[in-house]
């Protein structure tokens, strides 16, 4: 195994860690999809690792690379750079950085997972700031929302790198062919909203991407873009809102189904919401950065990490960063 | 019937107009909360209202200003303002001008009646641009959301005001003691988020407002807060966003429901919704006018103008922009 197709893991982020995570690495190297055990690397605690290991029947072949320290999901990724040296998403970082893997997943701390892969790996050459790009699914056709918050204070050009890097990300692992590009705003004019948007507008109307223009709150989930381009703040807020009232909208359809005396099983209930759930699309892609990094969900099951390993190897064995750097100089 | 409690509505705005308005108007004047008939102005193309009360009985009484233009729901205000003179927004607006009425509610062009508000009716002193506050509801529990659009481009000093407001909104027309106010950003932390957010949180925390501090995306919908603050460009997107995909996730379950053989009637399915439905409340209030101004939904039916109806009444009976002015200046 070439190091440059290696994933770094950090087996210690999320809520349920390392179990969880080496659950998703042991679904990920079986089944029809599987990745090859020794294309893995398990950065982490490696007692915790190896008895959890243990517990399901031996190490399979991974190399585990071990870190004495964990960053809560919670801490100050300023502080925790600083306090913590020996941590496992730094110490994932720095793989990527010699060169000894050219991915890195974690469920952890997202600022934490930004801060290192800005700090330790370091950015694309034209990109100032990184962003996330998170994948969201109806009806099986995936959407890419750029960006999930990594850069809250967003500029004009700051957004149409947003637009540039979700498009080639469409198109590299996502497989959508000329992935249409929509500028989330107030109007669907140009001279709507406020002026980072008129601004990104024109950039976007001026660049080779297939832009269509504004699309409004209300389009966001009517297919008319593959790619809804944002900033930071207003990605998050999107995102953490749609979780909670989308539970919210089923918690209130099963009561009144319930006061009417009829019963619908869980299953069925959970269904709704499953095609919007990102974890089917593995995790967030940290887009900018001069390596593959992938942050999942902190609730990430087995399922979800088995899934984001698998966006890692597809991103990896692309040439998304490539395109993204060609994209930004078009006339090299 | 003092001229100081009429109101103007404009019975042209909205995409059932002017039958489901004047509807609105005759249901006001019915029933326990009723209005008395001659506190409503019926502003618009009087034979058109005239015809539409002739088929309903005859008119009970309303006093009809006529306007002989009408401003599409997709027509530009600035256009407007200058081409159609005579239209039933400004024609209204100009009523609470000259002192004949002191509220003006309309299902219109939203930018209409903001631009109609600001330019003839005229801001409050010491409100730079006004904000529109909308009111959603949970398990009854009524909740503001400050700005829905009127102001993109918020500054610290704005969404301040927007607090103020939207805290003087929650207190004198919706019944909420002592209002929480959150402001809505990406963590939970002071020094988290944009830069317009962090010196909004040090304005609302000097202040004697009783301020929260931030609430995130995932907060919206928990209770934490009973007025949420945020600029036009964030309000706008989330409340077209919630709109449309709340219907989805409806939609998604009972096609979930249908295949697992289990039949959900149309009006179990419509009540998950309707406790997050603002009709209930009535409509929006655009507030930071020298004057109660309601913006409703396009789409509103009679039930939804009459609740707007009642609402400009509580609004206009309160003493709320007295009370915004002096917590402008609270040392006055």
């Amino acid at each position: 195994m070439t190091s440059a197709r290696k994933i770094a893991l950090d087996a210690m982020g999320g809520d349920n860690a390392p179990a969880e995570i080496v659950n998703g690495a042991l679904q990920a190297i079986a089944g029809d999809e599987a990745l090859s055990v020794d294309r893995l690397i398990l950065v982490g605690d490696s007692s915790q690792i190896e008895a959890h290991l243990e517990s399901c029947g031996g190490n399979p072949g991974f190399e585990i690379v071990h870190a004495s320290e964990v960053v809560g999901m919670a801490e100050d990724p300023r502080k925790a750079m600083r306090g913590k040296p020996d941590n496992s998403i730094s110490k994932a970082a720095s793989l990527l950085k010699r060169g000894e893997a050219v991915s890195l997943v974690s469920m952890g701390n997202t600022g934490m997972v930004v801060a290192a892969s800005t700090l330790v790996v370091g950015r694309l050459p034209g990109i100032r700031i990184p962003s996330i790009a998170v994948t969201v699914g109806l009806s099986g056709h995936p959407m890419v929302l750029m960006d999930m918050g990594a850069n809250v204070d967003a500029t004009p050009e700051n957004l149409f790198h947003n637009g540039l890097m979700g498009a080639v990300y469409a198109q590299d692992v996502l497989g959508i062919e000329t992935p249409r590009l929509g500028l989330l705003n107030v109007g669907e004019e140009a001279e709507k909203g406020p002026q980072r948007c008129k601004e990104a507008h024109a950039l976007l109307s001026a660049s080779e991407l297939n832009f269509i223009g504004n699309v409004e709150g209300g389009d966001v989930f009517a297919g008319k873009a593959d790619v809804i381009v944002t900033d930071g703040f207003t990605g998050n807020i999107i995102l953490k809102l749609l979780e909670q009232f989308g539970e919210l909208v089923v918690r209130k359809l099963l009561g009144s189904a319930h006061e009417a005396g009829i019963k619908i099983p869980a299953e069925v209930a959970s269904s709704a919401l499953q095609d919007l759930d990102y974890a089917a699309y593995g995790g967030a892609l940290l887009l900018g950065i001069n390596g593959i990094v992938i942050i999942g969900h902190g609730r990430s099951d087995a399922r979800a990490v088995s899934n984001a390993l698998k966006q890692a190897a597809r991103a990896a064995d692309s040439a998304l960063n490539e395109h993204i750097i060609a994209g930004l100089h078009p006339n090299d």
